[in-house]
């Protein structure tokens, strides 16, 4: 038997909605899904057959596990609201710390380290679940409910969570924004965005296989002036001309301190 | 018949390997090799049956096609090289122009836009080539060669191709610089990097399938100042708090002027 049976959800996200649809298949059983928004909240516990809950004040005491998994600028908020409960509190951020939550004697992270869209069905096999607990039992049973959703768990701190988190967002935010920079200057110059996607996914494909570091390509590793003046001289937003400098000279000091 | 049986390659980097390897498995003649480190071209000649040039003076009069497959700033040294052909030339950098093939009457570009490898074998078929010509003959004939390996062929001037390849910088080259970074963040803080790996595969992924400017996350765009200040305050190099902020301020932009 499983240390945990029951879960309540608090949340009508993206995450609350991958994840509750994960530990739904796994068998776990969704007791509540709680949400401000009363029509989402009906609709979306009735596909992982949970009671909805409107009010937090109203959610059940004795669940096994509750996870908060709404905007990190919410999670105070929310358990402060919520009721004293006995069960696990865990809330599902990468950029807050454990301490939110030390109102509850069990409590701890269960950070699914991924970026969730609305409709796009994910395999959660391959996310790494990120797990902290006070307590070492807490961190053990968390990191037991992962390991049913994945293969890839970790014990990682808040500390070194929040570390991760700054790295992510260069490896996911700052890139999707230079895809949305590529995709604006293949609009501007009437050129499909498609042609780039093949290397847009061999880039990445290449820097999951082997070091970034050491597969860096372009005019700036090179030092190739001419070619990045000429880049600045098709550039005509101020803003993008000083993005495409300071880039480029990082990525000469990056390689610049390596040799 | 093709018009184009038999090539002659001029380059032994690695847009010359998976190009020579392409096309002799699609059953071209790749009749010569030229290269200028010996034991290289030998090497590379023999894996495609080629015959190793290494001085261009002795390439032959009579190949159906030349493709240029050389650095960016070599072009116009191997172009001025070469003896008088009759035969359509064409270079394979997404950078230079078609001009600087202009002394033969029939010259063109043959850009593979992808980011090769050593020793990493790719699908040719996902490739787009871009083909331009200096009459719609030559472009034609190019297209046709192309077509034989790729379903992704496009017609694209030396002007929108310069505008390409700033986009390229964009969505390769920096995004690979993104990933370092991640990586040495990682590396600093005792993080496996590959807890990102399917972060960075799903975040490429789905701006293949969506459009990137649609599916921006990250506190940038949240205009989350406290977790902006908080990453900064993480980050220890001056040039990458500057380029943290840098990219954070043109997501808002971007996204303001998108409102």
């Amino acid at each position: 038997m499983r240390t945990i049976e029951n879960i309540s959800i608090i949340g009508t996200g993206n995450v609350a909605w991958h994840l509750s649809r994960a530990l739904f298949n796994e068998g776990f059983q969704i007791d509540e899904l709680a949400g401000r928004q009363e029509e989402k909240t009906l609709a979306f516990a009735a596909r992982v057959f949970a009671e909805p809950v409107l009010d937090l004040k109203n959610l059940k005491r004795d669940a096994d596990l509750y996870i908060i998994a709404v905007s990190d600028a919410a999670i105070a908020e929310v358990a402060a609201q919520m009721p004293e409960v006995e069960g696990m509190v865990a809330h599902t951020s990468g950029a807050v710390g454990i301490d939110v939550l030390k109102r509850f004697s069990k409590h701890g992270v269960f950070y699914p380290l991924q970026t969730f869209t609305e409709g796009r069905l994910l395999n959660f096999e391959d996310i790494p679940i990120l797990v902290e607990g006070n307590t070492q039992e807490t961190e053990y049973v968390l990191a037991d409910v992962a390991r049913e959703l994945t293969l890839k768990v970790h014990h990682i701190s808040s500390a070194q969570r929040e570390k991760l988190h700054v790295a992510a967002v260069f490896v996911c935010n700052f890139v999707n924004h230079m895809y949305s920079i590529g995709k604006q200057l293949c609009d501007q110059n009437q050129l499909p965005f498609d042609v780039l996607h093949a290397l847009m996914l061999e880039t990445t494909k290449k820097a999951v296989s082997e070091n970034p570091l050491d597969v860096q390509t372009g005019p700036a590793i090179r030092r190739d002036e001419q070619t990045m003046q000429k880049h600045l001289s098709k550039l005509t937003q101020t803003e993008l001309k000083h993005m495409y400098e300071t880039i480029s000279k990082h990525i000469i000091k990056t390689h610049e301190t390596q040799l």
